[in-house]
């Protein structure tokens, strides 16, 4: 990154970022209209997407990657697939073969190990299905859009960002390099949208708001709407008081939640990266909020972390290396808790096989955070199609529990113990019930339920407008208005001694997108043998591997059999995941097969198998080399080597090398 | 069963399902309208019904189980518990606490053990969201519906078959016994549904046909129609040809498949037996059809199994005690490989700990199957619900793989090698392509598709038209019709040598349902100590226990912190969930509570655990022994107690007892 010769090309597109992000900084600071600041930030974020371009086509390692190549063997071997195919298929959505659901799975797995049980969280399983009135309250139903255009002949349906990417790279081509558009031909393009279809050239609409949720209606009657869940989140916030309950009322804890959400992409594209369905695996951290420590910290805090602060972002700034506890007390990852989990993250991503000179945490500019988050980073991981999301880490204080508290009148808080009681006022609305009852009959109980509802501003507005005109309107659940009178209700004050204070938890919520990591690490993983472009294979980590072993016979010589079948046999018991392969082909053709779908270890049984001592030879796909192991002890020694208890290396100190050739394919 | 007394009570209600099922025999051989069956069968299954009510009232151990009470333990401590609860709830939807979803992924992951795994399974996770033409070919569009009446004045849905049945019940009441109703009068009350709304008294609507699948719509355009999947298995059939080569081409295999499917019940109720979101694990065994035997059913085939045959149902009999052998010997169970599965589904009940007792198998009876089927058996477990289906099984035949050829044109065929070659007679139409440019335009190539698609017998058909009057009219995939003459089509006849002939597999398909075999095993483990019935416990096995093991320090005595946090890490490392209660409370006390929660076994750090050599207590749940262990021998206990790799009473021929009382709670 240092580099003086690529910093050189760098230097003035560095310059325009900083340059535009100076102007939103400019705009905010003297309270520029709305619109003309997104305008703003759309440019900086397309000048920042420049820059980032620029810097990754001077990274030779990234762009020799041949994705092609990768997705045929992925297609060949059904790591996975496009969902349907046989019917047209749909796009955004993919069906995992035996290859990718194994994988998948073992990322699970270790996803589990590595948060619920080492953090002894509470694992949850919520619905998918999910009634509209909490997806209001959590501002999805409003605010869970993409802008989109049609084509006004065909009705095809554009992303509006996407179509303006392409202008500005066209603009941007059409003037020279990058140095000829300005900020003023910029958001004239944003302004007018004067772009056609792509497809067509047939103008497009206005920009409508599509909501990216897949409605449906629950049950017969058709009268209940339901949305499938953009995130798994929510179902953990409408469960807190259970969940705080089972934790015996004590804070800080976390929940853990993997399951499917939807979203329905105006354009699904990039492969994996961005589809409809996706599997996440979602934490919510709940905590007091300005007790935000983490005692854990101290195992992590020497963690070097690839951090790209805001700050940096906006000055066309690179990434820099930190230690994590500097970060924290420096203040620039917000507080102890956020930066626990981002290093967590961080260990997980490289223990599943993650380039740790590939992934960084990006924090996000004050412009593009959700309005409630107080802090966010987003593990990004470099791949051919650029850096990509693939974990967000937020502070997303109490806005949550909030939003269903005030939606419900259920308060989702926590109790913590004042230093010492005190004393305070109370004001409460006491209801006359039979004046109530007399005056609004059966209308009564509507009116109370909602008085008990009252917050204390509420109760004080009451109070002056009973003391002024003499009456209040009050405004029930089913949306009716009602005049109340001194008649029929009065406030009481009164004061008590409390020991207990309630609280909203705050909430840090790291959130796992499963798919994006996978591709991600398939990217990682893919290699082509020196000199035989066409063997490629995966070099994932036997802990994730689909399969941990193959036992190929040496050939189809039926003596072999008995070992075959009892190699397989021991392999099961040890609960270790094999495949045999006795096809015919020669020994070589068949690692190769086993190498394209990420096997870590192949056992042969061949001609000196048959003598005694009883020995295979046990192959190891990354080096393609062998040693000769015990029949009796090569299930032990691929379980350690599955299960990271030891290292090939350590392996091929202590059994012979075999040195035989591996056949030619 | 035997018991002479109970016999004399069932009698009669015995004699009635076989009169009735003989009738249901007759009208078929006599080929009576499908209406009048259908009302015989809709008897049938009413007087089974009360006759199976009436012999579990005579079975005490299940009526005095109380549920109420399990239920309220379940709800206490967040096994599971109504969706969106703070909103009102939904009904037949449920979100699984931190107990609940730990105990259903231990049931996975010990599924997958036993089959994923010992039987090397394809496992696949395909996409939920599946678009209208694939749930179109499967017959889910047109018939995976349940009738439903509504009440006129308040819309409210009622299934028809609960207020048949309903109606039934109180007829039978009201005629003394069950003595009183004949064929006739119920055929009336099926006919006539002169049956009032049960809220309100309204009138209620015709039957309607309401089907069961939630729709959405995929994608921005609105014109793509798409479906939650009702089942898994659709996914694994449209994958076929991927699966396929994925196996190399060779038959047998199976796949596996773990996932969610939903279906939009009318009422839903019974808890978790009858929901609208819930997760499956279903399996696909792909063979083929002349090739039924399992090469493991050696393995199995002295399992002693309660099946209920079709043929007892429709005489009213009892299930009865077969080896499934002999079971299969004897053509009762169609073939090994349908034998095979139920016979390790049986194996898997039985280890996750199902009362053997209470298991049974139900063969369809041939009215109730569908009409694609040739055998179908399910695994029915008794509860305070009663018989509850919890696992089908079930040879589908060539019927999914069949209905997706035929709609998408994609030939969903294996091959196999013929004992000899074989000449054959080829027939195929030879289109003019230029006369058909001439006439047809643009729709030319839309008609070679439709006859490039045509089978044997169509082409035989087309080749006698043309013979006849010289036009052939076809129809094609946009469902217009061209008259085709001979000007532009001819059929040509050739012979040749085939090696290997193609055919649709047969499948045989063991579907679990998890959240209703959950449930079961619940009602099965749920305990209240003797002379104590407000102390509840779950005797939940240790494999599948949400958590193994709690860890107690007798008193918040300092001094005992540096041991129970040893025990939490090597626990940890031991990949074992496990829960530390360091609240205040009676030793006894926080023991119920880890009893409540099914923790099997429990560690207390006590005063002994200072001195050296450091020892503990380990505690076993069912039995409330303990015994010492040696505080760095501990952790390998409980992992191999959790492991089942020695039982609790090994342990206490290993350990001394530790024979200090349990503090009362």
């Amino acid at each position: 990154m240092s580099n003086p010769e690529i910093e050189a090309q760098l230097a003035p597109l560095r310059e325009r970022v900083q340059e535009q992000g100076n102007l939103v900084r400019d705009l905010k600071a003297k309270g520029a209209p709305e619109l003309d600041v997104k305008k703003a930030v759309a440019e900086l974020k397309a000048r920042k997407k420049l820059l980032e371009d620029k810097e990754l086509a001077l990274t030779p390692s990234v762009v020799s990657f041949d994705r092609a190549k990768m997705e045929d063997l992925l297609k060949r071997r059904f790591f996975y697939d496009q969902s349907f195919a046989i019917y047209g298929g749909i796009t955004g959505q993919y069906d995992f073969g035996p290859m990718g659901c194994a994988l998948k799975s073992n990322i699970l797995a270790l996803w589990r190990q590595y948060f619920a049980l080492e953090e002894q969280m509470l694992e949850v399983d919520c619905s998918i299905l999910t009634p509209e009135p909490v997806l209001k309250a959590s501002g999805h139903v409003e605010r869970f859009a993409d802008l989109m255009v049609k084509d006004v002949k065909t009705g095809e349906c554009f992303r509006l960002d996407h179509l303006i990417k392409q202008a500005l790279e066209k603009l941007s081509k059409d003037q020279g390099g990058h140095s000829g558009f300005a900020g003023r031909e910029l958001a004239d393009v944003l302004a007018k949208y004067n772009i056609k279809s792509p497809l067509t050239g047939n103008d497009l609409t206005e920009p409508i708001e599509f909501n990216l949720m897949f409605a449906t209606q629950i049950g017969p009657t058709g009268l209940v709407k339901g949305f499938l869940r953009p995130e798994t989140a929510q179902g953990i916030f409408v469960n807190f008081k259970r969940l705080l309950e089972f934790n015996q009322g004590k804070l800080p804890f976390a929940v853990a939640q993997i399951g499917n959400s939807f979203r329905n992409e105006i354009s699904p594209r990039s492969g994996l990266i961005r589809v409809r369905e996706f599997t996440m695996a979602e934490i919510e951290h709940f905590c007091d909020p300005v007790l935000k420590d983490h005692p854990k910290f101290g195992n992590i805090k020497s963690e070097k972390m690839t951090l790209y602060s805001a700050c940096n972002q906006m000055d066309g700034k690179s990434a820099s290396q930190v230690e994590i506890g500097e970060a924290v007390a420096t203040k620039l990852v917000a507080n102890e808790t956020l930066g626990y989990y981002m290093a967590r993250i961080q260990q997980f991503l490289l223990a599943i096989g993650i380039k740790a000179e590939c992934l960084r945490f990006r924090q996000h500019m004050s412009n593009e955070m959700a309005h409630y988050a107080c802090d966010c980073w987003d593990a990004e991981i470099l791949t051919s199609y650029g850096w990509v999301e693939c974990v967000g880490c937020a502070d997303r204080s109490a806005y949550d529990l909030g939003q269903h508290t005030a939606a419900t009148g259920v308060r989702l808080v926590a109790e913590k113990r004042l230093p010492a009681p005190k004393t305070v006022e109370v004001s409460e609305i006491v209801p006359n019930k039979q004046a109530l009852g007399k005056t609004f009959k059966k209308e009564a109980k509507n009116i109370t339920d909602a008085l008990a509802k009252l917050s204390l501003e509420e109760i004080t507005k009451v109070e002056q407008q009973l003391a002024g005109d003499g009456q209040y309107k009050l405004t029930t659940a089913d949306g009716q208005s009602h005049e109340l009178g001194k008649d029929t209700i009065s406030v009481k004050h009164s004061s008590k001694t409390v020991h207990v204070e309630e609280f909203i938890p705050s909430v840090v919520e790291p959130s796992f997108g499963i798919g994006r990591i996978m591709y991600s690490l398939l990217e990682h993983s893919f290699q082509c043998r020196d000199g035989d472009e066409q063997r490629c294979y995966f070099t994932l980590p036997p802990l994730v591997a689909p399969i941990k072993c193959s036992i190929l016979p040496l050939s189809n010589n039926t003596d072999f059999q008995p070992y075959t079948q009892k190699l397989s046999s021991a392999l099961t018991k040890a609960e270790l995941s094999h495949k045999v392969d006795d096809s015919s082909g020669s020994i070589g053709r068949r690692y190769a097969r086993t190498d394209e779908i990420a096997i870590p270890y192949g056992i042969t049984v061949d001609f000196d198998t048959l003598k005694e001592p009883h020995t295979v030879t046990l192959r190891d796909r990354n080096t393609m080399k062998q040693v000769r192991v015990g029949l009796e002890e090569v299930v032990g020694v691929v379980k350690d080597l599955s299960t990271a208890r030891t290292s090939w290396e350590k392996v091929t100190e202590q059994y012979p090398l075999f040195e035989q050739q591996e056949a030619s394919k």
